[in-house]
């Protein structure tokens, strides 16, 4: 069945804008007026931080239409960028959406893309409040801006790890590059085969193509921090790799870090890929990025604590002196340095 | 003298972001952190409300770089984007900027960018807060985020006109499309015969270019209704002109609106532009954008006090009922309808 096509010009910006004024999210009470007015106006709340973030995503750049779905897209879209204000420990409660796009995008993929942001933010209790609708020339550029709140004693910076912490990690880590490995394999085979080619069986490959498609941000430890009332020292989402974040991490509380790779966090659907493709599963697991886990450092008695409370993450090192560096422990017993600290 | 090219994969990103450090715009007391966390962090004012805008601009789309500088553009991105804030009568306080850039732009071209950024900012107590930075195809793409406040009781919406309300504006309008005009006919010109011509003089046209390329957000018409307590009853900025922005505050309010066109306020020199063009300039007035004046209205008694306070205003019409339409009563006396009232 061939899809419905309406081009935005044969219906107008207005005409779209009011098509998709259906979405609006989860409506809050802190919202004095969303769009239609020069700019959405919020009520306050006193003894709260506001947090704001922003990220632009290109096509062909940040996502490939190949094999992404307009729905998974925007529901990403509004997960990683969400991800930044639950890694202040903070809850985001509106977005401004900006679309850039061109003609060669239908009315009915932009209902889509807004379909999965919509889904995202009823998910995570957030407000659509606007944005801007613009067209380009040749792809489409979306901007996600996070507007959210925290509670002043409560903020978590990247700083405040203290020598000894343990750096925790939720989830597991390289999956959604191994979806995006996977995805890519698939798009090649397109290429070469065409349209008449036999399609192939993703079923085996759900979870990662999962993790790369529509990752999840993760409310749910920020849940369980609020409803036991542990504050962890540092925390940063994943979005560039575990070296990436813990140099990061690193940097931002002038010290260093000790890894173990054997307790890296891996899924076996991750392993079975990184297999096939005949890679190392480590360097999906310490460069791979986009999996929205949160990074975090608790003391040692924080730990024993918290573990009783929220299964799903594992202490994957712990926190040095700056002088020591960044050094991970491989499951052999040698040691890596990583000489990116600053 | 050719200009340096650094490119700017030569710096790489954190090469770039390092930078473009220096470039803070003016640094205030609400901000608790501004870039390098996951989120920026804001202290929040009780007895205020949050005001959030953003504005995407696109290369080739809304500017084009071969007549506009980028310091120029850098300044006009901020002076469009906080007008919206202005034009709920609240204060922009910090923006975050994304730029989307391809490899045809220079580290020099980003830093012009951000000086113009920058100072806009400066001028009008805006910190620059974070953002993001990512790469494109082919063109540039940039989105400009701007959070405001107002306090509770005073900020004016679109909606809130009353019959009888005087309809006024700042300034003068359509100069920034006479603007638009001429340097569009100077880029044809230098199509047309290379550089080896003769560069036309732009002295004459400096201030309807000026208009076009660097407008300034009305901050000082919020500060003089900040500093003797008037309260409009509705305002909007004027992007998209005259008849646009009427018709907004029409739909918005539920009213009509009757506009004499002899009450337009057109400078000189943009008549000067529409005779050479051969143009009506009342069309420049009426329909052309991106002025960045602010329309308002008061009524007649707040009329007759501000009119003592401030000088460079203009009544061009009052509210009517709903009815009545959109009419404007020509310098000839003749009444024209406007059907775009919803």
């Amino acid at each position: 069945m061939k899809e419905q096509f309406t081009t935005i010009q044969s219906i107008g910006r207005t005409g779209l804008l009011e098509r998709l004024k259906k979405f609006k999210g989860k409506v809050n009470a802190r919202t004095v007026k969303g769009s239609g007015d020069d700019s959405a106006i919020l009520k306050t709340k006193s003894k709260h931080l506001q947090l704001l973030t922003t990220d632009t995503y290109i096509e062909g750049v940040d996502f490939d239409p190949s094999y992404t779905p307009f729905t998974h897209f925007g529901y990403k879209m509004v997960s990683s960028a969400i991800s930044d204000i639950y890694a202040m420990n903070g809850r985001p409660s509106h977005i401004l959406i900006n679309l850039a796009i061109p003609n060669s995008l239908s009315v009915e993929m932009v209902e889509q893309l807004y379909a999965g942001i919509n889904n995202a933010c009823e998910k995570h209790d957030i407000e659509i409040a606007g944005g801007d609708l613009t067209g380009n020339h040749t792809h489409a550029v979306f901007t996600v801006n996070v507007f959210g709140e925290v509670e002043k004693q409560k903020v978590v910076k990247r700083s405040g790890a203290k020598i000894g912490d343990a750096i925790c990690i939720t989830g597991d880590v390289g999956g959604a590059l191994a979806g995006l490995r996977i995805l890519m394999r698939e798009k090649k085979f397109w290429e070469q085969h065409g349209d008449d080619a036999i399609q192939p069986d993703l079923e085996d490959y759900k979870y990662v193509v999962q993790r790369q498609l529509m990752p999840e941000a993760r409310k749910d430890l920020i849940d369980k921090f609020e409803e036991h009332d542990v504050l962890p020292s540092s925390m940063i989402d994943l979005t560039q790799g575990i070296i990436h974040e813990v140099t990061e991490l690193c940097n931002a509380s002038e010290l260093g870090a000790y890894l173990y790779q054997a307790a890296l966090p891996i899924a076996i659907e991750t392993r079975h890929v990184a297999d096939e493709m005949q890679e190392d599963v480590d360097k999906y697991a310490l460069y791979g990025g986009e999996d929205l886990e949160l990074i975090f450092t608790l003391t040692e008695k924080q730990v024993e604590q918290f573990v009783e409370l929220f299964k799903d993450f594992a202490v994957i090192g712990r926190m040095t002196p700056k002088d020591e560096g960044l050094i991970m422990q491989t499951a052999e017993g040698d040691q890596i340095a990583f000489d990116d600290l600053s």
